[in-house]
This record gives structure tokens, sequence and C-alpha cells, in this order.
């Protein structure tokens, strides 16, 4: 096997789990999701189970029956279908690379174990080489999110001979603010064709002229399009232009970031940008309260991100 | 139902899970395990798949098949079986809680979710209650341990009124130091019968003095028989003497968290002194090193913890 | 010199500094403060300019003449004034401790450095020792803090062989709750007279058992002649009597700490039981709140810790 | 007064205090050094007494005649020297600001407090702003660094409407890696003439993209000129270029922060490069290791930023 066999590039939406209003897995409106992020997002590969799709919220068997959902859905129409198959138990995540080579995903990726964590850089690479061994023939990747697993191994240091360990592995999503150690990751590995994919969609720029190869994230969802925006500003060299589109976001972010933000109030955004139902959160996580939602589609019209009353949807792609 | 049956009090092991060299879990050393507990160390309830039984670690059917196992083996032995059954995921808690009910173990567990976190204490008690729900005929134990989970939610006020919320409410396994927050928890619920069972084995007596009904740990697996000694000491009023065999466990603990102590050590150390072989932990944590378990073994029979050799094993009681 | 001069013990109020409503210090009312930790709460050793008198916010001339004043005011009246010396600037740091022996000073306390942190043991030792060296005839404490400090050395590996590195040390402030450390550091040094005060007031009881030989605290200000009373059922070894005194000044604490607890709320708290006026904190600290007095009042009285309206202060001995 | 009187802007070089081998402030050095930043790195304005400076380890009166002596020593050669004032003591902040003033620098800098920390954004500007009143005619910049303070108040928030209470206000040193917060900022803030400067030297590039006009570092004692470069660079929208100077200076930062990179080895590394002695730092750090400075040096060697032995310091020029 040759790698890559296609790169993973560009905007990488971290998929939400859609689900009813009783809390199951909405799997009807999964093909309708995909349509939107193609068509009106411009977003063409999908990061599933992570963090914003609650894949760790989510029983084994309910992770299987949604990445089997997103792959037949995404087939034809996206480029990449990249299944999260991390678990604190290296068993369940073994089962679920082979599960993810068996419905023909795109590639894994797999979090640091945070419970336990890895004491070091060689017990860490053990446990992501035993996953990543589950499924030999998918390109792997790691998922660096030091704020949420507490693991304080550098990316860089990890990457160092990391193809010796794990021949498959093809990128990370650096989802940390660290860009000394994101820019060392390109900066070490530039004869690699990595996939070095930013996950702190509200500073993407900054990582862009550090050399980010893409983004894998949860407002790709529904600011995919602007965000696109900003890609071709900053790949035209017009970096004013990429930095208001880039402001234009924050504003946004730092808006929710203060009214508290998390994956509940993403699938709230999320429904009121697309119109398809995300439904709420499992517990641990609580629905987003109706006034955060209010107050988030106010911000939302303000900015131009959603039509005003009066227009249609397909009005969208014209106005903005 | 009328609750408690018959309340857990006492020293309880959290039981260490063996495995093979292999990493598989060795079944087959269970019910030696069992009677080691009785007979030598004077402990007849456990707390499985527990931090210590790396509960967290193991797929969801070796759960299963673990609790399964202690609850056979612990019949007519034990007094208490009391699963740990928390879990990342509500659907998996509840499936392990509704297992360990049909096993006729004597009570479940859970820890507060640690990787989405639940905001305030509503959230945290929708969780446990759903889980506690799985299993109407169980004791329920709340495991507070918020050094591991990030959980700031203080144990006192999820106390209050809990009975209301979750009525199979029996108790908490109290993992930290924070004595404000621990007697509190004694102080204001004197009138109720639970179990509050401190977690912290090193700095048992400091909590006996607050109230504790009992302690949960995993020293108390090749320490117990020191700290019943402690524990009788207690109730004889003779403090000082409490107080020395404190200070000898103390400075057992002191000299292994010095070069560093975890699930990995413990299995090493329950291996040295209880003759029973724990094997390996999983990954991600690693074996400890033969440095440490010759330290460790140096340490435990300058202390007298373990015989000298040429010393049969069977002379261990008569000599401690 | 032959140490100790005499062994601090018992209750030690950590002061604080009184201002007028404009911010100065509030010189006047010191003598006054005096007279009622002796009288009405039994306090008999104080610890000047620490966490709670604001130290670190006072100007260098301030801090000498607070000193001073408590030195000259507790003449013939209280049994030992320590004073805390400690400051980013090891020179200030040197100047404060000199100028505390010049004035009569019953020994010096200093805080770990806490902008840059000592590395290991031996740079926070030498950096002690170069305090302690400046005032040669004076008991020397550490004042270990290290929820504030963030210094991760341990206690009991600092006192190891201390007194070859600063003879003049006679003990520590322990204001933290990890009582293995704190066990470690009594069972350690029992050869020797070291003054093991413990500083986390709300949990005094648990160090007790563990041997702490005093306690150092705000609250002793004003609950000092509750807490005596379970320093002395201690002593007597009735235990379930200082439990129950243990949980009273708990239920206050706890109380407060739920509302929000600092320097600030101890001046507004201890203004109201006293009766002097210890006005407000100095910026970056503010004055608490109308609505935290009303509240604590109401606490304080319904505890009993306060006269109910129309009794007289002088009949507060009488009731409580 | 009209603000601004003149921007600050581009490389402000964190000033080291130079130091004897006996631990005095090596006055007779500073001319030399100014010299050295402007001829040798291209660097003409300085921030004195900040954390490089060791400031808070100073006493008061050595930060006065710090500053006092870089004030004389910089006229007509730097364009801008700004004193950090910050302590912890209100008071003796305020002392050092009118003191700058009186000495003629350019600018006043202040640090948030962090041993009490201000509990909210009100708190922090009262405090600022009581310091910034003692030197009405002078600049004010306040040094934001949450992960030294501790404090979690954003710059965004505490710069909107900020010179309402604050006249004299002017920019910032923002020493963090949240670059939403500063873009947020910069985007904010486009119509008024802040300096916006950014603080984290080894990822500078991320936070010109979003809008830096200038930069406060450590690194620019020594890196000033490649630095410098990478500047140019970006001004002339050549950003592969930049690029590569941001990956040059890189790989040595993140070389010796895996060594254990700080004050004590910025000092050692300067003394290196520049050649001009900047001795031990004061307790409570320690002097750097010689096997730290060897590896620095031959690092240093390595990456071209050091002349070759038997090279000419005049020579660097031409070789870099």
């Amino acid at each position: 096997m040759a790698f890559p066999k296609k790169k993973l590039r560009g905007l990488v939406a971290a998929t939400i789990t859609p689900m009813t209003e009783t809390g199951e897995i909405n799997f009807a409106v999964i093909g309708r999701y995909v349509d939107y992020l193609v068509k009106e997002q411009g977003v063409k590969s999908i990061f599933v189970n992570g963090t914003t799709g609650e894949g760790l919220s989510l029983s084994l068997s309910e992770r299987r029956r949604v990445a089997e959902e997103w792959v037949t859905q995404g087939r034809n129409k996206l480029d990449q279908v990249v299944i999260h198959v991390g678990a604190l138990s290296l068993k369940e995540s073994q089962e679920l690379a082979q599960h993810a080579a068996e419905i023909g995903a795109d590639g894994i990726a797999v979090i640091a174990p945070f419970f336990f964590k890895s004491q070091n850089k060689d017990a860490l690479i053990s446990f992501l080489r035993e996953v990543a061994a589950a499924a030999p023939a998918l390109p792997f990747y790691y998922y660096h999110i030091p704020s949420l697993t507490g693991v304080k191994i550098r990316a860089e240091e990890l990457l160092d001979g990391i193809q010796d360990k794990i021949p498959t592995f093809q990128g990370l999503k650096f989802s940390d603010t660290d860009l000394l150690d994101f820019g060392q990751c390109v900066d070490q590995n530039h004869q690699r064709q990595f996939a070095l994919l930013f996950g702190v969609d509200e500073q993407l720029l900054s990582a862009l002229i550090m050399g980010a190869t893409g983004a894998v994230g949860s407002t790709y969802n529904y600011l995919g399009k602007k965000t696109n925006q900003m890609l071709e500003a900053f790949e035209r060299q017009e970096f004013t232009t990429a930095r208001n589109y880039q402001f234009c976001i924050q504003r946004f972010i730092n808006y929710v970031i203060k009214l508290g933000f998390g994956v509940s109030q993403t699938k709230a955004i999320m429904t009121l940008v697309s119109g398809i139902p995300m439904g709420p959160p499992r517990l641990p996580l609580q629905k987003a309260t109706k006034e955060f939602t209010a107050n988030a589609e106010a911000k939302l019209k303000s900015l131009d991100f959603l039509p005003l009353p009066g227009l249609k949807e397909g009005n969208l792609e014209a106005r903005s």
C-alpha cells in the first residue's frame, strides 16, 4: 500500500451527531446534512465521532452505526470521511478501527488516553500503534488536544520518527494554541506528506501562516463558506482580506464564548443556521438554553451569517 | 425495597484486575485473591472495576466478566461486592448497572463524567440518576475524585437532598483531601445511614476523626491488616497507637510516591506482598520498572511489611 | 543562642491589618485588637503581615510600621509575635528580617517565592537561608502554601536536614490539605522541637490527630474561643465533643465559602464579631459587599457565634 | 497632553538586568548593552524591569536606579524606554510610576497583581488606574501574561472602554497564545492608535497576521536582527521568507525549551551572543548550568546565530 492515497486537505467538518428530542440518534437527517455541508458550506471532508460528535458519549454500537451512516451517505459526495475511533479502552478502540476499515472509511483518528494518561512519548506511541495496527490499510491521524486530555507530550516530539513506529501515520488534528509546537511540526516534516490540520477554528489564520495544510473543526459546519473565503484570500496572498474574514468569524465565536460555548451550543447554532434539527446533546451535557439560542441568532443576523426574515435560504449565497 | 439492606462499612479493597503477561484478564487467580483478602488482610468488601481495577481500560464485555467472577468467587466469603459501573457513555453505564443487578452484586458505584464535564449539580445528578435507575434494587454510591475528573461540584452540595433525586443513594467514596467538604458530608447527613467512605488511604486517620464510616482504597489489598489495626486502635480511642499505625503506612506510601506511584506500581507491590501474580497493566499504562519493584520490596522489608527471606508466607501473620 | 527559647504552640491568629475607609493603616485600633484576642478569643500568639494581613500589598515602610505596632502593643500581653517577612525580593525580605530582630519580634516567617518559583529544594532552601541569616537570633518559620505559590516541593522533603542549612529553623505553617505530607513532617521530626502549625482552619481537627502542635489562621481572630474549646476537648480525648466543635466551625466557613470568602470578607466578619473596625482591604482586593456582610451576620447569629441584638458584648462569654 | 506622542512599534527588547558574580547590579555594562541592541540587533526600544529584567526580584531602590541608568544611557540612542512599574503593593507601584515620569521615561507598564488576584474587570482596572494616575503624563501599557498571573480576565474585555477609565492607556504587551483574544483586541480597536505588542517571541509571525503592531520579548536581545528580517519580509508580503525566518528562530527556542528555558538561561545566552557579561540571576533563580550553556552555544553555531571560532564579532553582520 502506498501512502497517502490522497491527502486530507482544506476544511474538515467535525460532525455533530444529530439526535431526536428523546436522545436517540437521528440517522434520518444525515443524508441531508451531507448535502448541506457540500452545497451550502463547500466542505467536503468530515471527522466523525470526535468531540463535537459526542463520540465518547455514545455506546460502541452507536459509534459503529453513526460511522456507517456517514460513510454511506457521503459516498460520491464527500472527499474523505475520517472516523475518530479513540476510546479509553484499547480493545474497543481497535474494534472501532477495524470496523472503520470494513465500512470503507478514508482514515481513522485517535485521541490520547485521558483517564490514565501516558507518562511519556513511548507509552503514548505504543497505545496509538496498537490502534493503528488494527486498521493497517487506513491512514492514521493523531488528535492532539492537550487542554482536554491533560497530556503534556508535545506534538513535535511525538512526530519525530513516528512513521517508523506507525507506518500508517498521515497527520494530526492540532487542537492547541501553541504555535511553536505546531510550527515545528510543519518545519521538521516538510519533506513528508503529512496533513497538519489545525483545530482551533477561531485563530486558523495564525496557523495558516505557520504552514497548516488544512483545518478540522466544529464551526466549519456552519461557517465553512466564510472560512473557505478566508482560505482563498490567503491563497491569493490577500492578507488584509483574509484577516477581515478571520475577524468576522472571531466576532461571532468571541460572542458565544462569553455566553458559554460547547457542544450543546454548537448543536443549537447548527440547527439555526442549517435548518436541520440537531437535537439536544446526551448527558452529561445539557441542552443549550433558549436564551443562548435567541442571543446567538441575533448575533448571527447582525453579522450577516443568517438571512434576515423574509429572505429565502437560497438567497444566502448571493448575500454573503 | 428498604434501604440499606446492610451498610457498607470498614475497609473496602479497590480490587486490581489481574492480567496475564500477554495482557488478557487472568480470571484464574480471582478466587485465590478473594481468599487472600479475607484471610490475610481481613478485608471483606470490595470495589470492582474502579480506577485501581483499570475498569475504564477494559472493554464492556470484559467489565461484565470481571464483575461476574468477583461476585461468584466472593459468594459466602465476602460481605459486599460493589461494582463500579461508571463510563463516559450513559448507555454503557446503564447496561453495566443492569448487569450488576442481574449477577447479584451488592451495590454499584459511578464516577462523574470527565471528558465532557457536568456544568452544575443538576446536570451531574441527572447523569447519576439515569444510571441508578437502571438498577433500582441496588444501593448506589457516588465516586467523588475531583483530582481525576476535574469536576468542581462539592460532595456536600451534591448530597443535599440527593435521596429525593436518587432514592437508591447509599453513600460515596470520597477520594479527596478537602476535609471541610467531607466533614460537612458527615455533619449534614448524620441522620441518614449513608456510607461515607474515605478514599485517600495515606491519610485515613484524618478522615476517621471527621466521622468516616469506612474506606475504599487500593492499599487495602496489601496493607489491609495494618490498616485494620489502625481502625481498631481508633475504635478503642487509643489515638497514639492509631497515629503510629498511620505513620507506618505513610512511610511506605510516601516512599513509593517519590518513585512514581500508580496502578502499575500497585500491581507490582500486590504481586510482591500477596504472591499472587497481578501481571502488567493495560496500555496506556506501562509495567512498573524492575528498579521500582526492587526498591519497593526493600522498603516493605525494612518496614516489616514483608517477611524476611527464609521465612514462609504462613509466618506473616505471626510477625506483623 | 539555644533554640527554641520557647516553643510556638496553640492558636496563632493571622492578624488582619486594620485600615481606615480611605485605605490608610489604622494603627490606632491595634492595641484594642490585642486585648480582644487575648481576652475574648483566648489567643496569645500572632502572625503579622501574612496573607490575611495583606502583607504583600503593603509598602516596605508600612510593613515595618505594622510589625512595630504589634510588637509594641503586644508587649506583656502576647506570648509570641511572629512577623512574616516574605517578599519577592530577597533584599527586601532580608531588610524586613533584620527589622523584625531589631524591634524584638519573637520569630520570622517566610513564604516561598511565587513569581519566579524555586525549581528544586536546593534553590528554595538557598533563598530561605539567605533571609534567615539576616536575623540570626530569631526563630525561623517556613510558610508552606502551595495552592498560592504554585511551589511543588513537599514540606516533608524540605524539612529533611533543614537545620544543617538553616540553624534557626523552628517550624512551619502548613497551609495545605495534604496530610500525608504533614503527617510525615510530624513523623520524621518527632525528636526535634519543631512547631508544626496547621494552616487550614476548617479542618484543624484532622491535623491534630496527625500531630499538629498548633495552628495559624485567620479565623482564630473571631473563632479562637470556639477553636480553643475544640483543642481542649481534643486534649481531654473527648473526640465526639471535639468533632462537634469542628463541625460547628465548618458550618460557618462552609457557608461563607459559597458566598466567596477571602481577606476582604475576613475583614468584614472580624468587624462584625469584634466590633473593632477593620476597614476595607487594599486594591487589588475590593471591599466585601453589603449582601455578604448581611448574610454572614445572619449565619453567625444562627450559629450562636454572635450575640442577639440587645445583648451587650460583655455577655458574649456567658452565652457561647 | 496629546496621546500618543509617538507610537511604540517594532521590536522592543525586554532588557536583562546585568549582575556581577556576587549578585549586585552591574550598572557599568548598560551603556555597552544599549549600543549592542541598536547597532548589532537593530532594536531601538526597550522594556525595563519586566520579567526578563527580574524587576520583581529587585528592591525598590534598585528598580529606580536600573530605570534611571537605562534612560540615561538610552538618551539620543533609543526610541523609547518603557519602565515596568508593576508591583504587588499599589503604593510601591505608584512610587515607581512617579519616578519613571521624573526621570523622563517614555512610558510605564504594569502587570496584573498575582498574589491576590483581581476578581473581575472592574477590580483590575481600578488597580491599574491608580498606578496610571501617578504618572499622568506617561503612556500606560498593560502587561497581559495570564500564564504567570493566573488572571482570567480576557484582554479584549479589559480594553473595552479602557480609555474612559485610564486616559493614558496606550496599549498592551500580550504574552499569551490565545489569538482569538489578541485578534479581537486588534479588531475592536482599529480606530484607536493602541500599540498591540505581542509577547510570545517564538510565534510572533502568527500574531503579525492578526495585526500585531510590534513585539516585546527577551529574545530580541540576541535574535533581534533575525526577527527584524522576519518583520521586513512580512512587510514586503514575502510570506514564505517570513515563515522561514520564524522557523529558524523556533528551532533555537524549541531546542532550549527542552533543556529548561527561563531568565537564568536567557542571561547565559545573551552573554554568549553579545559578549557582554550578564552575570547570574538573583535568587530564587539559579544560574544556568554549564551544560546548558555549552549546548546552547553549539546550537547557536549550528544555526549560524553565532560566529564560528576564528571569526571576529565584527563579521557577524556580514555572515548572518
